[in-house]
Formats: C-alpha cells, sequence, structure tokens
C-alpha cells in the first residue's frame, strides 16, 4: 500500500519489480557511447517503414516485444500498457502498439513521458489495480523536426542552444516484488513555467520543472542526495544542466556530485553534431533501459531517482507569444535485494 | 481494494464518490437542448481570449474552478489531476491548469479522455494513490477544425456523417465514498482498428471501440444491459450509433432501449446545422457533467455506464492512407445510495 509522504510524493511499500526492459535507437545512437548498452541500433532509422512516423511506430512497438521477451510474458499477460509520445496525437504509441490488444491508457508528458508512464504502471501494481503493466515511449529526430521546428530538407540552422531528438524508445515491463531493480518512491510534478519563450532552448524551460520536482521530492521523503547513487534528469542538455543545478543551490541542495543528466549520456557531444545533447522522449528512455536499469540490476548502483522532464511546447502557442510550460515526475528505483 | 474481473474490468469495492461537477459550453451548446443544464455557457466563444487555443484553455480552466467550488475545496485540496484535450500537446489543459500548481498527469485519449481521466481519478483513489483526485477535458470547434481539417475561413463543405465539435468543458472532483454518484468499475479499452480512413465519419472509428468495451464490461461484470438505467457512449453520432448496435447486436447484446449518445443529446439536429451530431472530448465531458451526474445525485438514475470512445485520428497519418484506431473506456457510476 502507498503511503503519501506529503503532497506529491507516494512512498511504494509494496515496491513493485522491473521484471523486463528494452532500448532501441537508430544511427546516432548506433554512434554514441552507449551504443553497445542498447538491445538494437539500426543504421537505416527508417526501420524499414515508408514514414518517420511509421518508423517511429515500429521502433516502439520493438522496444515492448523485446522486454516483454526478456520478461518472459507475452502480450496477454499484461494487464494494461501506458504510453505516449512526441507526436500529435501520440501516433506512435497508438499505431505502434494497436495490434497487441493490451488495454491502453494513452498519456502525454512530453519528453517527461518514460518517467509518468513507468509512474503509472508502478502505481497499479501498488494500488492493486494490476498485476503487470507496461510502460512504453519513444521519440525520432526526423518525426519531430518535422512537427516542432522545420522540415529536415528546409535545413535550417540550430543554435548552440539546440539539442538533437533522439531517435529511440524504451519499453519497461513492471510487476510483483521480485529480484529485478524496484520502484520505491514516486513523485508527480506539478507544471511550472518560469516564462520561457525560445522554442531551440527546451533545456530552460525544463530546468525549473526539474529542480522543483527533484526538490519536492528530497524535502517530502526526508532524504538527502547522497542517499543516491545517481540522480538522472531526462534531457536538460547543457544549458539545461546549468541552470538546475543553480536553481538548486539557491535552496541549499547541492546534487551536482551525483548528478548526471540522459540528454549529455547518449552523444559524444565533441565528436557528434547535437549542440546541447539529446533530448526527446526517446532520450531518457533508452538510457533508462539501456544504461540506468542494467547497473540496477547488476548491483553496481543501489539506489538511483530518475527524474524525466518534459517541455509542453507548442508550436501554435509559441507563436501565440506564448511562454513553454515545463515538467517533471519523479522516480526512485533501488536494486532488487535490500534498500 | 479494486477487484479484478478479467483482463480490462475493475471492480472498485471501496467505490469513490464523485464531489463535485462542472460542465461549460459554448454559443451552440448554449442553443441547443440541454443549455439549462450547464454550469455557465457564453454566447461569445472566444471567452475573452485573443486566440481559440486560449479561448479553450480558459474553458477548463473555469470548468475546474467550478467543479471545485461545488465540492467545496480549493485547489491545495487536490493530491492530483488528469487532464488532456484534442489539441496538439494537450495544450488546453497544460495552459489551462499550469497556474494551479496541482501534481499533473497529462494523459491522451481523443474523446475518450473523459472517461480515461474519470477512471484514473477513480482508481488513484480506490487505490489508495490519493485522497482527492481531478478529471479535466475540453474541446473547442474553432481550435479543432483548424487542426484536424480545415480553417474555419476555408468554409470547407462537411459531409452528412461529419460531427460538429462541441465547444465544451467537464470537470469532476473525486474523493473518498460518500453521498456523491459512486464510481463501481472502470473498463480499460484496449486499441480496435476496423480499417476506416475517412476523417469524416469518426462516428465508424469509434464504434468498433465501443462496441469491444461495452461487450467485454457486461461479460466480465457478469450483467446484462437491463441492470442500467441508461448506457452512454460518448460521441458516436448517428452513423456510429447505428454501427455499435449493429456490432453488438451481432453478439446478441442488445442494448438500444438504454442506449444513449451524448453526440446525440447536446444538439437539436433538427435546427441545429450539426449533420451526425456533437463530438469532440467536451461533448461528453459536458454531457456527463450538465445531464448525466446531476440525475445520479437526484437518484433518477441509479445505475449508469459511460462509455466515451475517442478517433485516434492523425492528419498525419490519415494523409499517409493509415486507417483510424478508436478506443473506449468504460465507467459504471451508481448513485450515492446503496446499488
Amino acid at each position: 500500500m502507498a503511503q503519501r509522504l506529503g503532497r506529491s510524493t507516494l512512498r511504494l511499500d509494496y515496491g513493485p519489480s522491473v521484471e523486463g526492459f528494452a532500448a532501441i535507437g537508430g544511427k546516432m545512437e548506433r554512434e554514441g557511447p552507449l551504443a553497445e548498452e542498447f538491445d538494437l541500433t539500426q543504421e537505416d532509422t527508417s526501420f524499414g517503414e515508408s514514414t518517420w512516423e511509421k518508423a517511429e511506430s515500429r521502433m516502439q512497438r520493438t522496444a515492448l516485444d523485446r522486454a516483454l521477451s526478456k520478461a518472459g510474458v507475452c502480450p496477454a499477460d499484461v494487464d494494461v500498457v501506458f504510453a505516449g509520445d512526441l507526436l500529435n496525437q501520440c501516433v506512435s504509441s497508438t499505431y505502434g502498439l494497436r495490434e497487441l490488444g493490451i488495454p491502453f491508457l494513452g498519456l502525454y508528458g512530453a519528453c517527461s513521458t518514460m518517467a509518468e508512464s513507468l509512474a503509472m504502471a508502478a502505481l497499479f501494481l501498488e494500488g492493486g489495480l494490476a498485476e503487470r503493466a507496461a510502460a512504453v515511449t519513444s521519440s525520432h529526430f526526423c518525426s519531430a523536426e518535422r512537427q516542432f521546428r522545420f522540415p529536415l530538407e528546409y535545413g535550417g540552422q540550430r543554435p548552440p542552444s539546440a539539442q538533437w531528438t533522439a531517435t529511440a524508445a524504451g519499453a519497461v515491463i513492471v510487476g510483483k516484488p521480485g529480484k529485478g531493480p524496484r520502484i520505491r518512491h514516486v513523485t508527480v510534478g506539478s507544471i511550472v513555467d518560469l516564462g520561457i519563450t525560445d522554442a531551440n532552448n527546451m533545456g530552460a524551460a525544463m530546468a525549473p520543472a526539474a529542480a522543483a520536482t527533484i526538490g519536492t521530492f528530497l524535502r517530502e521523503s526526508r532524504t538527502a542526495p547522497d542517499s543516491y547513487d545517481r540522480i538522472f534528469t531526462g534531457d536538460l542538455g547543457a544549458v539545461g544542466r546549468d541552470l538546475l543545478l543553480e536553481l538548486l543551490e539557491r535552496e541549499n541542495i547541492s546534487i551536482s556530485a551525483r548528478h548526471e543528466d540522459c540528454g549529455l549520456l547518449l552523444y559524444d557531444r565533441e565528436k557528434q553534431d547535437v549542440h546541447a545533447g539529446a533530448s526527446g522522449c526517446g532520450c531518457s528512455a533508452s538510457v533508462l533501459c539501456a544504461h540506468i536499469l542494467p547497473r540496477l540490476v547488476s548491483g553496481e548502483w543501489k539506489n538511483v531517482l530518475f527524474a524525466a522532464t518534459g517541455a509542453l511546447m507548442s508550436p501554435t502557442l509559441v507563436q501565440q507569444g506564448e511562454s513553454i510550460p515545463g515538467i517533471a515526475h519523479l522516480i526512485h528505483i533501488s536494486s532488487g535485494e535490500e534498500r
């Protein structure tokens, strides 16, 4: 039974386990420093499909198939799947998963979707609402650029604060408490908007939400940053990371020694032309499934915070002069053994 | 504690109550047969804002404010809000609710959002994950037409199967079991796609999902249609309603004597030029809050099924020749007294 530790944080005393997980990536991810940790990366980012949207759907389906297979279960064993993505109407999720026949709850949390979907899956287990749940998300550089900025063919210049939308997907299967990594706390974020209007500076739009959610979690859980081996944010990139650390320092919270940003891990910024780092739902999803969860399985890390951030950015509203709200949801995951 | 009655249906033995609810509408809704039942309708569908998107955000915020007020609580009393809408990046929800500071979980279920968000709110109560939760959604004819079909200024002809997107919002506050209407069952729908490709025939795209979810609920709950005073669908309209009844008849399930479609209630199709009826997240949301919940409060109805349907329609994927998947989530609501 979950215990409320404050308005935003739930302690999961039942503590559901991660039973399986998988990360899929494209060409840039295959050339990046985490390439070997992915379950599958593909040189051809069309994944054999005729459009970028269908490619992204294929990637999401492949991630879920792999995660199910690694958990040793089939779609009929899953009570509910939580999924969403960056594309309008979340089509990567709906088209990617429509043939599976799994009860489906669609989410929209922009790049926070991996944390939101995993939080929901874990909470459904914790609350006795499901016996096995899946969390899935994805992003694709080509579908996202076309939708949010410019068609690729336009060849628009990207400013230094811009991030590179990951072509990647991640899927996690959550089941009863067992040997796999366990979900111990969830902090549901609130929308934070400090007035950023630059659609090429998503890190700055998301950093205040990350700071708010991490601060809230530490306060409500009464724990300190040094209780955790690592504190991950989703895709703040170089600009957003600096802002996050500064915002938390103002509250006398120092996480810099333990903080890593998935957006700064996925690519080699020296060798790959990604400006401020990686972004997109697939960034934190794939880093979680390729890089973080395996270290919790092996016991190398005992306790990790995973706070994925979303810039709730709408091209329409930005054109209307509106600022970009951000949100961050946080999950505390421990290794399968005792805390 | 929720009891699983099958893969898709949960019986909510705790049975959280609806504490407050509100429906907001625009000009067409003000001229329709349910006008008097709305909390507020406004002749000026801009709601005093400079764009249609901001008007829709304003409407959603107003709906939630009213529902909170009727429940006698303030935003700080709400543990989590579930919200989503039809607009890209769900901006009516994120911009509409960003100033409230309530932990926010964004959903995308197209026109099924009222059922999805209310299901989530009820399940969070049932599972001990929240003590009070809100469910909110909206749609606006002008923002939806521009995004999904043509800008209004284009003056495109609408075929007879087309539906009129409601300019409306609904909000429900769910709390501990009490005097208010109680949520007794939830059926989480799966995605169903029978190959409809006509973006002007959403009813046909959604009817198979409605039939699947209603059939699943009746089978898993082992109840018959005559156990319910009314069985509501969200916005199938005239075309979709006929298809729903036919699909269920093939399974020897007859609901025609008790079935009503929110899309056929909101407007007077004889006097208002809405073709096959109303649609949009705001259609089922406002009919639930204006027309259905008050009759459960008064005890006129004892048991009602509310199955809101969503066409997961993407203009991009339809242009790529893809069909339109549908989904439907179902909620069984009883009057506050004994079942």
